[in-house]
């Protein structure tokens, strides 16, 4: 058994740091970074996809709304067409600093509100999805378990990655729950260890009702944003290592799924 | 005699729009595309991308300064290695929309104030330069003629092109007289014509004290946020084409000085 | 029978023109001025209001979303705290303007999607009116002619000013047709005038599905980004006078209603 | 003896947070507050006001270039008129939230690059003390001791303050020391102590080259992004008053020079 860990980096933006990047690239296997609309500026994406080299670890491109203030979160009204534009430009500047630096984009995963509202609706899935066939065919595709997303990657012929949520609570359709509802996140490395072996183990996740729903992840996401997440990501790595769960990038050749 | 035609194009911003680029589109041999910064926005730049491919002009990134109140016409003191990362984002960026309409990017010219500092400020030269040698090493770095942007890209062995203004008064020292003096820019046909004709055939230019100055250029540029410059410009490729000038793109074949 | 003429102008941003200000100035009697977030910026407000000052136009503030390249008309999901701050600092940015050059800020008026969600929605109408309330309790509020936001601007105890639309078509729901559908926008005077007299004379307009509704108008909209919009202005202006409507600013003073 | 403790704070952008202001209120007497161009936005405004308000300290504004990855403090060539629309655009922002939390504007403090000018060009001075002259009469003229800026606050006759910092280290000309310079910012509480016992007990500060220049304080700066400023703040202000210096608000009224 394998799984992949992926969180959002590079979101510091000028003086405004945010996420503890540095430690974070010890855990993970794959970097979501921010392409400099709803964080990240150009400096911040050339310092992370340097760590990523360093550190071994995948460079995605993590594409949001052009929204600083609401970190991407706020739903913004765009055309399919403008969403396509959107993230062909975000994955072009992203992948200028890859290329400079002699390391693949693997893959692609939108952020916040995109993200969710690519769960759930085909015509933001699909110009999302368009983007990433027409800029980078190659990438894999992030998205949510069971997602739009991950539907109309697939009819694009692109490589996906069904992505799970460490911390995140699920709805009973199988969304996360809103940041702007209570307990929409799980706190202490007891709960966030749960959920995670929940997934890998019994492809089944608890909702915010109480109840189950399938789940099935090729990746697990981990805040970069969030308290304490560099530490909560070691140790759910090594008590994953411990299970025997080997953790490797998704895009790591032996995986034949893929 | 050969000579490329160059203007700024895509400057329209959302539902702000500048410059008449479909009737420009008809004169000029390279189009420098604006990438979000000072202008120009995603949907602004696939669509611009596409008219140049329609018309056969050869496509530039056109990188200025994240200053968009401004036109990217206002120094901003950034360091070298922020205004290194800013052109890689731009180039970037303007490359994805070329790779997907499968148009080659044939050159590189800052814009505004990142452009005349680059004519004389060694430090910003190099900045753009090792950018566009990191980014597109094949690309055709455009700047002043005679300016250090041009010196430098020499040293960085990239091939460059030397520009003319048709309608910016010159100083003394060889660079643009700016904007907010009165008569920084020719107004008239005739004007603009007698300049461009004297730098072409003579090689040379009249300053704003009356003193002529040896000038070389292997494009002109025409300003696309211009009244009638769209005319203006029909004009006078006219007028050169009936004096056997070639209007050619600087990035084209048959060139052996490049 | 009197009405008032109001127009958004004060659109321009930096080197982006837009509008016919000058010449709607002569025909309009309250003037909507952007704030710097959809359009709009602090050198554009200074020379907007000393225009309307120069014309005795009344002033009003015409807040909206911070999204300069939608134009503030894509939706933007805000929360109505966020709303109200947003609302707030545009108000008062621009009534800095208005105090330095001595005259009052007689009206606000929320600008694209901000106002169609206030004509729908509760919580939105609820915030802005708040807004104005703490702000400038002495305005009047603009709103959508039997919308959420002039009811909840009554429940303030806030003069308010019902509001129809010379050149935009209603659905059934008395809402304005979305700019994305064909027909959403009146092209001709003939059409305009037509609708202006409708709503005037027999309080009724009718709707794209070809229905009449009821609708009460203190005050027309003419939009200042239209074409040809100083001509039409002022076209219906002297029609309408030529039928004996007085032309008047809304919160002209021997107006009994307000 | 007295003297005034400022710092910039509500400097937090949306997600991105920067400063422990809820501690610097603790120790502060003004509080210089940024209005959402160089950093803050408009909820951190709210936020920032009701704070200040609820501390009894005395609310300032910070205004600044609009920039906001250098965080304001890039040098941004505008002319005077622009910087004076700039300040009174987010003066009369921030005053908008103090008239509603019914809280005078104590004082108006330019932010980074645009007080480093204001320090020593004429022209941006004049800008900025006839933008506070026309919006804020009644307000106090921060600005660096000995500058061009209270100077020319003077020529308008409004109320100045003379500023010294805590933290900064200054050239022989009596300004701030480049932040791109190593050794700018003084570190250590004992450093930053002495400075300060320095400059209210002997009126002088010890340059970069080690020279002693003249000084007069009505009000000391501390850093509220800098590292343990809150701490720093607070035992120095407790060493201060232990030698009986009264720390007050330079707007508060038995100060006789005011």
């Amino acid at each position: 058994m394998r799984i992949d860990i992926n969180a959002d980096v590079g979101e510091s933006f000028g003086a405004f740091k945010i996420g503890e990047d540095e430690q974070l690239f010890l855990q993970i296997t794959s970097a979501n970074i921010a392409c400099g609309f709803h964080a990240g500026d150009f400096n911040v994406m050339e310092t992370t996809v340097k760590q990523a080299k360093k550190h071994g670890v995948a460079v995605g491109a993590h594409p949001g709304y052009p929204d600083l203030q609401g970190f991407g979160r706020r739903e913004l009204k765009m055309t399919p067409a403008e969403i396509y534009n959107m993230v062909v430009y975000q994955i072009g500047a992203l992948k200028q600093f890859c290329e400079i630096q002699g390391v693949p984009l693997q893959h692609v995963k939108p952020h916040g509100a995109l993200y969710n509202q690519a769960a759930e609706n085909y015509e933001v899935a699909e110009a999302i999805a368009k983007a990433v066939y027409d800029a980078v065919p190659e990438a894999i595709l992030f998205g949510l378990s069971n997602s739009e997303l991950i539907k109309v990657g697939k009819k694009f012929h692109l490589k996906t990655a069904a992505e799970a949520f460490a911390d995140r609570r699920y709805t009973d359709e199988g969304n996360l729950s809103s940041r702007l509802l209570p307990n929409a996140v799980l706190r202490t490395y007891e709960e966030i260890l749960d959920q995670v072996r929940e997934i890998i183990f019994h492809k089944r996740v608890k909702t915010v009702s109480g109840n189950w729903i399938d789940i099935e992840a090729d990746t697990i996401c981990f805040h970069g944003d969030g308290q304490n997440v560099a530490q909560n990501t070691a140790l759910i790595r090594q008590a994953l290592e411990k299970e025997e769960i080997r953790v490797l990038q998704v895009g790591a050749k032996d995986d034949s799924a893929l």
